[in-house]
């Protein structure tokens, strides 16, 4: 069990925040969570933030420290795109360990929605992979995940419907959730009638594209307990990467989450029947029913029927993505991966409001990257 | 005193490095430390890189591991400007003391020289500060530096001789060292003779523009005793973070330096006296007289004399820079700092060939970033 917990959360209104900037975004969120912990910027000690790629910035990290006026022992900025939200807990867990800080808050936000073209976005999503050596052959990212489905579908008998039921389970959460983006019911049908983007993905299968800010405080455990609220401890941590490039991989579906969640249940002591709530990474509908079943919350090609039976709703096997994930919340670069961070410790500290888990008291995080070759997991529990 | 150990160095040829990459520059850098260290890419359960400018990329850090051909349990990149090479040996050291890794691979690299024209040079420079508030009327970094050394002769004397008498002494190291960028001899009157790039510095003040990549690898202590070099003790560190832009400091001179090399210092329980050879950031000849005197190796206006008494050569009161820093030997963004910390343990080694200080045991290292911004201080001691 390693010595950290979470201390304080913060995000901003999210999907389309006019007059926003990255910088704002990280701000705004960076001192809601410094108001939920009840800590000054005096108190903190250590400063993390991502990356914004509508205004990409060598010193984003000492901007943004400088803007809060802190004075911090560790400062950096932490690049692992989807998948940076869990490893920069993971980070500030590791400072926190080594001493080198007592309380460290973590920023991420962008502006993609409003602050980038049509043009900027698809430019991004082609340099994910390897452009110095594959542009123009190499593929952009709702292609590689729609190879992944291709090849999912054929192995494991899902089917377009069960995507479409993963995409309507979310959008029930998000109706829910006041502040999501997209909160109008949507059914199978209307899944199944979305115009393609990359077969067999269809629009609504595909996240959002949102302006968004989100933050967390970390602290040593015994920095912890004063507090304004309760801290979430983090129980188990774990990484894995593998491929970058989905044409580098010895398979299209065996995706590092399966070894990064066994490396945080191991270290927490637990397994997946014991969380209660959890907050997985949806890119894409296919990238959470591969990682549902790469990790062993369901079985190879179960999630499907079991999102059609409520099983990812409240009260189900296993609530999942409950402020409605990247696909009908937000998603906003390294805050999408933050915002399931977040709900998730909204439910253990019974925050949850209308969408709460009942006694939720431990809680699953995974966060992926780049084209499925960064992953990171957590295990969360309540104190 | 941190449980971390540098146990490999590796670097590629620098200047202009015709047909590299800001990946292979990571790369060959990468392999060189492993070599160095005798370890195999299976050893390795951490990974960190820095950024490219010339190649910016969302998932380098997942890319460059795949190459490498590691599995690590930790993998991300750290950006922090020009203070990145210190922040990461700090990250490093964070890894191995939480107990998270026990051999932690850094790379850096970027092909500043061939990979980018003039043009996307000054827009990259441009854009260090807070563009989104303040072009066109922010500063660039030459010119804010330029401001830095118009204050710093005025309050204490520094002259335009005394700028280029440092000019000079690192030229003198770059000649002993065959590998060096600029290793053609230079006077005082060449240096003033040089164009102005921003009054009053000149050409001969300003650092180079290079291609290049520099690798280490931190080790947990007790992982380090039986690999091929000795290790180097990483005995403290220290970083402060100030101000992003100079139009929002209190003061043109003071910089964070001092705050982080006195928390590196007492962490070791050392002084700057006891400092056998230093590496410290020398983006301008100024940048290094305001740090050497703000550290505490040098009184204030001490420098430019004391640079012309051969205090910074070989045998005098500070070797600083042997392997003739930024300004002669090269630069290339992250690599930049982490020339300085490979040029330090080559010594603590007694590596350094014909530019060998005599019994080197102690060792300093500062990598700064952005406009000043951001301060990273190593203190290092042979074992």
């Amino acid at each position: 069990m390693l010595n950290a917990a979470i201390t304080g959360i913060g995000d901003t209104p999210v999907g389309r925040v006019p007059g926003s900037t990255a910088t704002s975004l990280n701000a705004d969120a960076a001192l809601a969570a410094l108001r939920d912990a009840g800590l000054r910027p005096s108190d903190i000690d250590g400063f993390l933030c991502a990356y914004s790629i509508t205004h990409p910035h060598l010193m984003m990290a000492s901007v943004l420290s400088e803007l809060l006026g802190l004075k911090p022992n560790f400062c950096a900025a932490v690049q692992a795109g989807g998948a940076s939200a869990g490893i920069l807990v993971m980070q500030a867990a590791a400072l926190v360990e080594a001493g080198i800080c007592r309380h460290v808050l973590i920023a991420t936000g962008d502006n993609r929605l409003t602050g980038m073209g049509r043009d900027q976005a698809v430019a991004t999503l082609a340099n994910v992979g390897h452009p110095v050596y594959e542009r123009p052959f190499g593929i952009s990212v709702p292609a590689a995940y729609a190879l992944v489905a291709q090849r999912y579908m054929h192995d494991h008998g899902t089917t377009l419907e069960d995507l479409a039921h993963v995409a309507v389970a979310h959008r029930r959460h998000a109706a829910r959730n006041p502040l999501a983006q997209m909160r109008e019911s949507i059914t199978v049908e209307d899944v199944m009638a979305s115009r393609t983007i990359s077969s067999p993905l269809r629009l609504l299968d595909c996240c959002l594209i949102s302006d968004g800010g989100a933050a967390i405080v970390v602290s040593a455990r015994d920095a912890a307990r004063d507090l304004r609220q309760p801290p979430v401890a983090v129980l188990g941590a774990g990484q894995h990467h593998t491929h970058e490039h989905i044409v580098a991989s010895r398979s299209l579906t065996k995706f590092g989450c399966t070894q990064s969640a066994a490396q945080a249940f191991g270290q927490a002591g637990l397994k997946p029947s014991d969380i209660d709530v959890a907050g997985v990474y949806d890119s894409f509908t296919i990238t959470l029913v591969v990682q549902l079943e790469s990790i062993g919350f369901f079985e190879k090609g179960e999630t499907g029927p079991a999102a059609a039976a409520g099983d990812l709703d409240l009260g189900g096997r296993l609530p999942c993505n409950t402020h409605g994930g990247l696909l009908s919340y937000a998603h906003s670069g390294a805050s999408g991966g933050m915002f399931h961070i977040i709900e998730v410790i909204r439910q253990l500290r019974g925050q949850a409001g209308d969408r709460q888990v009942t006694d939720a008291e431990t809680g699953f995080v995974h966060t992926d990257g780049g084209i499925l070759s960064a992953h990171c997991s957590l295990v969360l529990g309540a104190t």
